[in-house]
């Protein structure tokens, strides 16, 4: 590690609303020399879009481009061996700048080290480099508080699932918990339906669309019908059950 | 809902750190006419101490002081009673000054609704008076930030759990999720190690003390010899196994 060499310092601008921004976010995207952000190819960039107002005039921008997002199923070979090579690419570009001497401020929806994909770039950097974390407020903090609907409380145990989990493994998950949120719902609609059914959850589970945008979608899950959702839709399954 | 009475506003005010307030935290507090905030009798809020240098010069301070904590065990039908009487006065003294015309901000350590005493509030006040929720930095998220460790990743099952669970509930969920947190430590220290051995979790398990102050204490979990710890120590377990 250089003394002379830049900092990387992984940034979360939080659920969507600029507002939910910290102090230490908006400090440090006033003091980096590059900001850097991800987006899928030909889209603009989420965490860039909430951090706009607070990037300085002429900032080096760095856009790290997904080179395949759902083309390829995430299992295949194919798929992590191009996901591989471009975030060992995107290192390097950024380890440029750092080298350089340049300040690297990586922007990252929600909070860095909570499924993000900054997480990709600390591993790759952070024993080379010195690096900081701003921690964010999550998606899915923004998610319950949005919808004024109190999660976890005293001793409850609190759980975040992928759809993406077997029927029986996500009835059973949660069944086990008081308080659940459950993540990329997508088209994992139908099945997470009957987990929630058979996990005795549905009457208490609220699906939430958009949560933190000013046109979000906040209903009870029983009362959602149709069985399509976007890939970043999540289901809220409040604890709390022995509320005084 | 009268139109004519102030609105509620639960206001995380995030881990510690009072950079890590966000903009919306800030603004929120240059508004209100009244704070409120709880702290042990005869000890300052800690919610308090973040938010301090953005309270208004005069403003009307509204201090809810819990009658008891831990003198009393917490499945005791005195400590229930007692800590029942506490919320409903403390929801009597903000409705009055909601009724009233007035806003009344209620700042919180973390995020409001995400293990929060303020959920105590807005359960006795929603129905009746306009509430909104600033949701804030969670002290866990605090915490895997300033070790700079990556928690949870893709597929990952996430869980939080209280370290009051019996050893082998402890041992059985920790064995069950990719990664997690346990809080609320303090005296059962050596039942948690016993479970994160059970587990598996033992060599990958971080124990972090005062996680986003100054003096931060964070070592891995086996290298913690002695069997003390304060009751707000945390447990951080981290996943991403297949890290690419």
């Amino acid at each position: 590690m250089s003394s002379s060499a830049g900092k990387l310092i992984g940034v979360g601008v939080g659920p969507g609303d600029p507002e939910l921004m910290t102090l230490k976010a908006v400090h440090a995207l006033g003091e980096a020399d590059v900001i850097a952000y991800f987006a899928k190819a030909g889209n603009p960039s989420h965490a860039r879009a909430i951090a706009a107002r607070h990037l300085r005039q002429g900032v080096t921008e760095l856009p790290l481009r997904y080179p395949v997002t759902t083309e390829l199923p995430a299992c295949s070979a194919g798929y992590r061996d191009a996901i591989r090579a471009f975030y060992d690419q995107a290192a390097a570009d950024i380890a440029e700048h750092l080298t350089a001497g340049r300040s690297v401020a990586v922007i990252c929806e929600g909070d860095p080290l909570f499924y993000g994909s900054y997480m990709h770039l600390h591993a790759r950097l952070a024993a080379r480099f010195a690096a900081e974390i701003v921690a964010g407020v999550t998606g899915m903090s923004g998610c319950w508080s949005a919808a004024g609907l109190p999660i976890a409380q005293g001793d409850d145990v609190f759980t975040v699932l992928p759809a993406t989990l077997p029927e029986a493994e996500l009835a059973r998950r949660l069944a086990d918990a008081d308080a659940a949120v459950v993540m990329k719902v997508g088209r994992h609609l139908p099945k997470l339906r009957r987990a929630l059914k058979t996990s005795g959850r549905l009457p208490r589970a609220l699906y939430v669309e958009r949560g933190t945008m000013a046109d979000a979608k906040l209903v009870p899950f029983a009362a959602k019908l149709d069985d399509e959702a976007p890939y970043f839709a999540v289901v809220l399954v409040p604890g709390w059950e022995g509320r005084p």
